[in-house]
């Protein structure tokens, strides 16, 4: 049924798997950290596959884009100084640098090739690249953070890849507490958390960690996202602070545009369903 | 890559498939109005195929049936009678009579074949089609609702198949006028809306029509739905008083358990995203 006109992603874990139909491939390569294709969909736009799993659509990344952005922006009180860990392919700095209070963003993403695949095949994403308050590196992340002085961020966010491979070290306590180190008591972490209905688990632990790294708080954030795993993402946000509390006024008033965000969907994405919060509640007691 | 041992559904409007891993195909039959068949599945359980197209899993079908019954319920003020048109594995029908002051609740679907391989294949959903208040009808739905007098009904759940096929006449303004006037002032629709990121034109569509037939308001509520195409997947409600206000203090005492709703995912159901705004401003204005 599905021909060599698909893409597929199996999903072993939950026994599913999700397919794209594609027109072709527009590149491939092994780079020294993984291997990268671009394909191009029929419905989708262009695809950015690594190691065989969905890193992004031209149609759908909005969604996580703007939810990995905005509402930890949103949540702290003044960001200033912002670190993207990942977030290679740009869209995260993009919706970031859309906030007109940020200073500076640090992006350190270890393989500069997902930056330049995506200038090319991913332009819109590449559209804030060039921004004097944007500097981006091609380096080790947990080192990044690792040397990074006391109390010297606001904001850092994970954009990684699934906690298999190369991200893996970006789910450990120990990164955790190094970010907690960096960002002192009012900064905010945010991670990308996988699905709910499919890795609690692995949501659940990390919240563990989080917790046990110093971050006195933590929150999902859920979100729909078609192309990765059961459709349902999430965020986690950690912090010493109120998470589920967040500058309304200054949402209401963005001077940018949004397609998925906005106040309500905000409020919505704190919403945390029973099973998952059964499931956390007994796992963090 | 996908073998004999999964199945795949095509969601050719989008370009896009879904596919779960299967044990073996537990049944199949031709009915006088589709093709059903039943799969063991690894990891979701059993699934119901009707027409090629996914109805449930074991595993996930309690996001959909709560979101199909409990926020309508919690938005009346007293729903006493209730008719669900369709809903034949009466996974719907279980979470109604789960509210108490529910008087009775009439089921029609067309296909008695679905309610029976239910009871087989989905014991769990059947648990309660002995009680009292429910009465079970297979008979035309369309021609169910024209019968009824006016004003007999507080909530009329319309759980069908897709807009193809025989579930397309649950889908036009001629029904919704029928549901209008056997609801009376008071009453409220709701009805599956397919989803908002594939399906936004549909979903419009049903907006208008629903206004047009006389509901002042229409409102849609949006719930993840790992086994639908995108796997967001939504519901459209519509009555004549406001419906994003509901009986907040009968949720947080309801007395029967929830694996997903609850007071904050209610409220989360009703955020409506940007680009979902903008489409239903334009079209409705």
């Amino acid at each position: 049924m599905l021909d060599r006109n698909w893409f597929t992603e199996l999903c072993e874990e939950a026994g599913s798997a999700f397919s794209l139909k594609i027109r072709g491939k527009l590149h491939e390569e092994q780079t020294p950290f993984q291997k990268i294709e671009i394909y191009e969909t029929t419905d989708f736009g262009n695809l950015m596959v690594i190691d065989g799993f969905i890193m992004l659509s031209s149609r759908d990344n909005f969604l996580y884009h703007e939810m990995m952005s905005h509402p930890v922006l949103f949540t702290h009180p003044a960001p200033k100084r912002v670190l993207i860990v990942g977030g290679g392919d740009c869209g995260t700095l993009r919706e970031v640098l859309r906030h007109p209070d940020v200073e500076c963003v640090e992006q350190v993403d270890i393989d500069e090739r997902v930056t330049r695949l995506s200038e090319i095949h991913f332009p819109e994403l590449c559209e804030a690249n060039d921004d004097p308050r944007a500097r981006l590196h091609f380096a080790d992340g947990i080192q990044w953070v690792a040397d990074a002085p006391d109390d010297s961020l606001d904001v850092i966010i994970v954009d990684s890849t699934d906690p298999i491979g190369p991200g893996e070290v970006l789910f450990t306590e120990d990164f955790y507490r190094h970010c907690r180190r960096a960002l002192g008591e009012n900064g905010l972490l945010v991670q990308q958390s996988e699905s709910p209905v499919y890795h609690l688990d692995l949501l659940t632990d990390m919240h563990r960690k989080m917790r046990r790294a110093g971050f006195a708080r933590t929150q999902i954030l859920n979100f729909p996202q078609p192309v990765y795993p059961s459709g349902w993402w999430s965020a986690t946000l950690a912090g010493n602070g109120e998470l589920s509390a967040f500058r309304v006024r200054d949402v209401e008033a963005r001077p940018f545009p949004t397609r998925y965000y906005n106040q309500r969907i905000h409020e919505a994405a704190l919403a945390v369903p029973e099973f998952v919060e059964r499931h956390l509640r007994e796992a963090l007691s």
